[in-house]
């Protein structure tokens, strides 16, 4: 009955299923679905549960279904186990597979190596279409997915890719250069695959040959594989902006989660510690005038929140390669010139509410200037900072937040305190 | 000169050469460049700056890149422009070509409707390779883009995907039923255009036929268009957790920015009023206990950043519908939990800080309780709002974050305070 309720399900969907399940039903789960598992369940598997559930699968049936995967998904498997079980798992492999796998592996972790697949089709660059039809018709074995023929000169360097589609369409005469595509990506084996996963959006790829340092055709990428990189990019990106450990998941115990949210809250605390540090210079201030305790975390607020706009257009644009030496004063002016405008408009706001709230026009001078500095500030730092940090080779979506949120807390407190200080005592 | 640097560059790379240079160096370029102007280079514009390209261009330059476009590029390009414009473009487009934009323009924005192309490639469902083979090498013209034969019934129903790599490895007399891809998706022609990108990475699609309300074939989407989108929801996400306008752009003037960040600076504002009316009601608490004004703000903004790292998880987690019914009290459960270890953890930290500090063991006894409180409910509120918001139908990467940070600022402000007014005084 479960084997008949499982059965058309897609393995993205099962391995969702068992993902959203709690630890104890997931391992009955398996037991009972042990004879059918599927290969591809296993490499749709968020990580975390993949090992679990490889523990909890018969080592036959584990056999089996990395047998079924194709290499590329095989490399995903392994690249995460430890030494023994990377090694469990190869002994299963056909010989074939193994060297494909095991030269995957030899590539740097989150390189074009390790996300390509070994298996492509290529052809003499002199060849027709006719050739190309005869050669696939009689190849034995032709990958599980290939959308393109690659050309290749005698070297082994690719020249060309063809799509099946023009090869179906032409007679078999035409000579496969006349119908090869017009732009062509090459990718090197050691490229990162997140500079992949922009390749092939920037260029519309659906497939993409890999090179070694020779030059020479090593494996191809096909854009699935690279749409689920882009993916995971993404979801490191907004993770990280939200000083959340990027390899977290949903399925984390408590302790993992705990550890992984941790030192950024610390990292917090110590930024808090430091704008707490600024209040503490003017407590004489505040005791004589507690109105500046309830209105000093308004502009620390807007200045935060004003920064952290500037500073997530500045990580996404930086990711997307938009924002570029060609571009970056425009957008820095563009980002203050906005905190003016914004922070002007604030200030009237927060004057007013302060003269009628206290009944002091001059404390409403004093939260409208503070305001508009911050925004400023807010808009030089929210760009600048993620820039500076991308320069000096850290990830922007990494560190920004904490300095940023810094630089506001620190000058929103300061700005706001010291001016009440001079103007209102 | 200039044609010739320009003759190697994608058409995606001249669009963001012009993105990225100023409004007047991008109208002398085209000016320039303009008898060469491919139509790719329009579809991969930036739509803020595609208007202001388009009508850069002279006519007769525009009709010929338009002509040359494909028609899912053409409705992405048409879509947002206004009715005269619009026409002015679609009286260029060949009859054939005019008819599938128009048709394509009437289908909800953002749906699979206009994200597919209308050219595909299909076959009965009875054919053989060889049938195939010779209906393709016969067709007058085969889309630009299409890796897949699909099968359809008597009634124009799709009922399989045929990938033309297994096509050119099988013999002619193979029934294209039996190498049909095993796993297969059909896209509602109104389906929204995010979850048509979550099927194709869900899935790994290559393309996925769409049907229309009778399960018609109408069209196919490929993945390079999925990706796009994939692409876009994750950067309307990000932005739209950031509280920016996600039809922000790099290259929007400062007005244009501004009017955009506004909104969501008022909103901060208002919680941030809020929580200095909370304040407000401990004047008297806090004129006796200047070391509150100064401690205060670090309950508060660590509470902002727990609540904005549960609540990042969960926004994501629903994105990737990773977060459903199944696990989300277990979500819910060990969001709390990790708020209170981290809130235990940071207590002591500043119990002790307090204590060191301002030598008052109950002033440190006040802020720890406060910090145990406030990262409880940040787990809580960060967790359980964006879920809610889900189900109400809100997008919960809109509106989550000004909600969390409201109760976490109100609550840790109340609870350091009101505490502090019952022990310390
Ligand atoms: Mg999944
Ligand atoms: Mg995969
Ligand atoms: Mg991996
Ligand atoms: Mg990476
Ligand atoms: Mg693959
Ligand atoms: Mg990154
Ligand atoms: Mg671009
Ligand atoms: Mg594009
Ligand atoms: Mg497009
Ligand atoms: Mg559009
Ligand atoms: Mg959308
Ligand atoms: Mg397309
Ligand atoms: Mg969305």
């Amino acid at each position: 009955r479960l084997l008949a309720l499982m059965e058309p399900m897609h393995s993205a969907d099962i391995a969702d299923l068992l993902e959203q399940i709690n630890p104890f039903d997931r391992g009955r789960l398996i037991r009972l679905y042990d004879q059918e598992f599927d290969g591809e369940i296993l490499s749709d598997l968020d990580e975390n549960i993949r090992e679990e559930v490889m523990a909890a699968l018969r080592p036959e049936t584990l056999a089996e279904a990395v047998r079924d995967m194709e290499s590329d998904d095989v490399v995903d498997l392994v690249e995460d186990l430890d030494a023994p079980q990377q090694e469990a798992i190869l002994e299963v492999l056909e010989d074939a597979d193994r060297v494909a796998v095991e030269q995957a592996l030899s590539y740097p972790e989150f390189s074009a190596g390790r996300l390509m697949q070994r298996e492509t089709v290529m052809a003499p660059e002199h060849w027709t279409v006719g050739d190309a039809i005869d050669y696939m018709r009689d190849a034995e074995e032709l990958p599980e997915q290939f959308y393109h023929v690659i050309l290749v000169d005698p070297r082994m360097r690719p020249v060309a890719n063809v799509t099946l589609g023009k090869i179906m369409g032409a007679p078999r005469t035409v000579p496969l250069k006349n119908i090869a595509e017009e732009m062509f990506q090459i990718i090197p084996v050691t490229q990162d695959e997140g500079d992949v996963a922009y390749a092939f959006n920037q260029y519309h790829l659906i497939t993409a040959p890999v090179v070694d340092e020779n030059e020479r055709l090593v494996g191809v990428i096909t854009i699935d594989d690279a749409m689920e990189v882009l993916d995971e990019e993404h979801e490191e990106d907004i993770l990280r902006l939200a000083g959340v450990g990027e390899e977290s998941s949903l399925s984390d115990r408590v302790v993992e989660t705990t550890r992984q949210r941790l030192p950024w809250l610390a990292v917090n605390l110590v930024t808090a510690i430091l704008a707490s540090l600024v209040i503490a210079q003017f407590e004489a201030t505040i005791a004589q005038y507690v109105a500046l305790a309830v209105l000093m975390p308004i502009v620390a607020s807007m200045g935060g929140n004003a920064g952290t706009q500037s500073l997530t257009v500045a990580v996404r644009a930086l990711a997307t390669k938009d924002l570029t030496s060609a571009n970056v004063w425009r957008v820095i002016r563009r980002e203050v010139l906005v905190g003016l405008i914004n922070g002007v408009v604030f200030a009237l706001v927060m004057g007013v509410v302060g003269i009628i709230w206290f009944g002091s026009p001059m404390l409403g001078v004093v939260i409208a200037v503070a305001m508009v500095v911050n925004l400023v500030v807010a808009g030089l730092a929210g760009t600048g900072i993620p820039v500076l940090l991308e320069k000096i080779g850290v990830d922007p979506a990494l560190a920004s937040g904490a300095f940023v949120t810094t630089v506001t807390d620190v000058v929103g407190f300061f700005a706001f305190l010291a001016l009440a200080g001079a103007i209102l005592l």
